[in-house]
């Protein structure tokens, strides 16, 4: 299986929902640290990871909220806040590859989630995906959906779902 | 991540539904040569592959359901009335392992599938269950349960479900 091509492994990763704190969730860093101590270890040139941010159209606006706007320049500006916090959240991702030494690329999508996921699945065909998954309960599950749920039964190719460790789970399983 | 322990990934395996025929199922060989191809890789020595096969209970039943095969003459020291359907999976995979050089353990099971990989990965704590899954479509799920489903949900540890590739479908996807 020497010389056989990478294995591409695409990852969905997202922002904490915490406002203020533009960084990659705590189950986004999850499914990464696991993706690499349990699949890449020391094999780096075997792997290839693929990271997925899907920005939500709705959500994007949160800090905006109090916002006026006044111009098309407004709405430029605040797409620009967007993309900057979209890069911030892959760069986090791409530099600790870098560090590790394991071939990466990462993008920026807008839409639902679950959905872009599935359609990018379909478009770039790793050969795994993994997503992080909050480990909601039942009752909050079904306000807040899951990413995981659905990509596992939709997307063209195999997917793990990763668990926020319990340990790691804040006060409110839905900040993350 | 050298000198860490090996990653165990547990692979609930079955014999193919068709009567007369007591090899691995498609969807059991799909998954097992899955994870050498895209995960184990060349780095054998990275992973311990870790085979359970569950017999239900009506199907047929022997004495050696709590022993462990490690090697291949595991199997020949067996007496020959042990060399029943469940041992021959078993030994499929295991010889397949010792080939390759990626250290394995395979065991047997009874009960009911879902609920026995469910408690044997609690007890056995593998980094990762991988499991075959047949693709039936949602009328044909109905009767035969799916096992992948279940696991996705309450094992206690990462899931994959490999699905059987669409060319080795059986013409009545039950058979597999």
């Amino acid at each position: 299986m020497e010389g056989a091509e990478a294995t591409r492994i695409m990852m969905g990763v997202n922002e904490s929902t915490i406002k203020g704190y533009p960084h990659a969730s705590i189950s986004s860093r999850g499914a990464f640290d696991w993706t690499l101590q349990k699949i890449v270890r020391s094999n780096t040139s075997g792997f290839k990871l693929l990271f997925l941010h899907v920005q939500v159209p709705d959500e994007d606006g949160f800090d905006d909220m109090d916002s006026l706007y006044a111009s098309p320049e407004d709405f430029k500006n605040m797409k620009h806040r967007n993309r900057t916090r979209g890069l911030h959240l892959l760069e986090y991702f791409v530099n600790r590859c870098h560090e590790i030494g394991v071939a990466c690329e990462a993008w920026i999508k807008k839409g639902d989630p679950k959905e872009v996921i599935c359609h990018e699945v379909k478009r770039v065909q790793p050969d795994l995906l993994v997503v992080g998954s909050r480990g909601l309960g039942p009752f909050q599950r079904v306000f807040v959906g899951t990413v995981s749920e659905f990509c596992q039964k939709h997307a063209e190719c195999p997917v793990i779902s990763i668990k926020r460790r319990a340990d790691e789970t804040p006060q409110d399983p839905v900040d993350d």
